[in-house]
């Protein structure tokens, strides 16, 4: 039974046994565990090697009983039939995880060899995530256990399958400056699975959204009564790819999953809350947005942009997800009038032309937060807006209404701005449609 | 009549004035001089400002009358009321072309004003770019009479209503270190618009691929045959806006142009080869690609990736497009097995898995070229891979297939090694869907 108390050992591991640790850096043994060194991780870390006295720096021992402490968790990326063995050795050691990255078990048709290793795990109640997995980043316990490294605390769960959609998902968080409590590798899922994992991010305080990304799921009633306590808890934004014929061929090879109808799925997912994300742009986007802004009481949406194409972007990806656009009222635009210039138009997208600054936009936004008929604002920048980040940021306690942004066209500005805008709590994106379509999935949260 | 010869004056400009330059960053007038001078224009550059007598370190004049010599371009950047008294003076100067920056023409209602202007431009047969219009940027002439400073020589032609989109388009240009030829913004296009500029492109001999965002299109019948002449020539992305009713609203007060019927351009955008693009990421993307590769000899892709997960995600969207995947042949199979390690799935996606070198990648892509059941090759590099960009650069050279790559998951590798392989000519894309959906658009070359 892989409790919370076990899940918690794991994450937040005080020791790490690195078990095929290596000094050639074009190994996988050399990437963990110079990444665990280079991510800060404050507890022990032990390599594991046969054939090495010390590697980058840190003494190594020959087999994992060799070891003279007990250890919490051990990374293992050693060839796959020495992995039963490691396993009796973590056992030994009382290891509460094992993160298995060696592949060569079930998703080469070696079921027998993981299924040796699971009886070991189970016989000794060590928690397994993968194996075949990229392992895990917990950035609570500054433990990147993966390649590549990358760290950045935040708010995003990532459960991944695949551990490159992990990887990708945990890059972008790091350079928009919201970053992740974890990446959680699922590879072959043996042990450790959705289930469990949804279960604890559900009850984990620093976690505000799951970003899930399955390739097929075991058990549908326990995945469905568990995705539905972890929804009364918070969002879960779901990527499942292998939606067409071709796509379920390559999961059946990649994990030997089953990825089951594609259609039942996704009746699940609406049925119960679950927002699934097409790409995966929008498995980063949807997670982004559920985890940073709470559900507009409404769906119509005030646009404000430097660029008026873009604002015909903005209401084009609008109208498709049925989101509103409403005029403003005759007060309103009476009180833009009396604090914009001359050649703004005064409508929905409200065009502040390719002068505006920041002040500008400020004068605007006093103004537009007060519009009865708009739920949500979409602020626009669409040209170098200076100090964009600093000005928006004063409206995010100014209104119940929820404000998101877009910025594109702004060069060196917008590379300076962009991160800014994401660390103040309000969420940006590189064009308006992501941002709309973003907007779409906040609507769906439950 | 606009020549090619005045267009040539003006993109290929020996002297700029800028009328309505200023000392003060805030304006407009100040960031158009200042692009010009960091983008390295080469030209004569006369800034005009009745209250300066020098702006960033050149002599002003007081008005462009008082500059000694004529001159090939106005920039113009003054209110409205003024721009005719300034084309004038451009007028004297005998000037080949004004590109007018200023709004508050009829965009705003002012219908007599714009028309004033351009009567002088018709008299003086000056080309006049706008007005309400975000400048011009010509690489080959480094010349940046626009905003925000984006340089970077390159082959793709951007003529864009929309100033945002159009440097957005040469932002993501720039930081892929693919480049472009142009930024022509329209604005109101009263004076070029995009047939005078499909047929400067069409045959200018730097341009491999026009990127064109129109609002909507004066003449149906001139821009029809103007495509036609152009497609013969090179292709063409089209990213016209206002697809929606509220879109085609918002068109319609941001630049008084008539979408007219969505389903009508769509038609014929399909029938003579227009490939149009549904947002501006596509649009770049498409640009990019056909800037890049010559169109496939069929629709069947071999993907080769380092991680499952992704080669999912491009089977899924080839699926969605009806892009062919087909099982390697028992002789290609054969081949792999011999270079490649055991826990390689040896089939399409072709899974290298996640310790995969660019080693790997070489000896995979060294069998697969020959698959006779392979179009085109999409390489997807799902993990930090060093020397990506120098191996796969190797093959560039060795097969008649395009290959196209997407990078993920790779941190600091990843944003080092894409824009070296786009500068080798190979475009890598940030997702797997993103490669095969420009796959896609190739597919639709004429």
């Amino acid at each position: 039974m892989i409790t919370r108390e076990i899940l918690d050992s794991v994450f937040r591991a005080k020791s790490v046994a690195v078990v095929g640790a290596s000094n050639n850096p074009d190994k996988t043994g050399y990437q963990v565990l110079s990444n665990i060194i280079d991510g800060g991780f404050g507890g022990e870390i032990y390599p594991i090697n046969p054939k090495s006295e010390e590697i980058l720096g840190i003494q190594c021992y020959t087999e994992l009983r060799a070891v003279p402490e007990d250890i919490d968790l051990a990374v293992i990326i050693v060839p796959a039939k020495f992995v039963p063995d490691v396993m009796r050795q973590a056992a030994e050691k009382h290891a509460k995880g094992a993160v298995i990255i060696s592949g060569g078990f079930r998703e080469i048709g070696n079921v027998e060899l993981e299924q040796e290793v699971m009886q070991i795990a189970n016989d000794h109640n060590i928690a397994v995530i993968g194996p075949n997995c990229q392992g895990i980043n917990y950035t609570p316990n500054s433990l990147c256990a993966t390649w590549p490294l990358i760290t950045g605390l935040g708010s995003m769960a990532i459960i991944a399958q695949s551990g490159t959609i992990g990887a990708t998902m945990a890059g972008w968080a790091k350079d928009d400056r919201i970053g992740f409590t974890s990446v959680v590798a699922l590879g072959n899922k043996s042990g450790v699975g959705e289930i469990e994992l949804m279960d604890y991010f559900a009850e984990d305080p620093d976690t505000k959204v799951i970003a899930l990304n399955v390739e097929g799921v075991s058990d549908g009633a326990k995945f469905i009564e568990t995705a539905k306590r972890t929804l009364s808890q918070k969002p879960v934004v779901v990527l499942k790819p292998g939606r067409t014929a071709k796509g379920a061929e390559a999961a059946a090879s990649h994990t030997k999953s089953i990825a089951g109808s594609d259609k039942i799925f996704d009746a699940v997912c609406r049925q119960i809350g679950l927002i699934r994300a097409e790409g995966i742009v929008e498995f980063y986007d949807y997670a982004k947005i559920l985890g940073m802004l709470k559900k507009p009481a409404g769906n119509r949406l005030m646009i404000i942009t430097s660029s008026g194409g873009s604002g015909i972007l903005a209401a084009d990806t609008a109208d498709d997800l049925g989101i509103r656009i409403e005029k403003p009222s005759g007060d309103i635009v009476d009180a833009l009038r009396e604090v914009l210039p001359n050649q703004c138009v005064l409508s929905n997208p409200l065009d502040l032309t390719g002068d505006a600054t920041a002040q500008r936009y400020h004068d605007a936004l006093e103004v537009a937060i007060r519009a009865e008929n708009a739920d949500a604002i979409l602020v626009i920048f669409g040209d170098p807006i200076e100090n964009a980040a600093d000005m928006i940021a004063q409206f995010a306690g100014k209104t119940d209404k929820p404000i998101l942004a877009a910025f594109l066209g702004g060069g060196e500005v917008e590379k300076l701005e962009t991160p800014k805008i994401n660390a103040y709590g309000i969420p940006v994106f590189p064009t308006p449609e992501r941002a709309v379509r973003a907007l779409g999935a906040l609507l769906r949260k439950k």
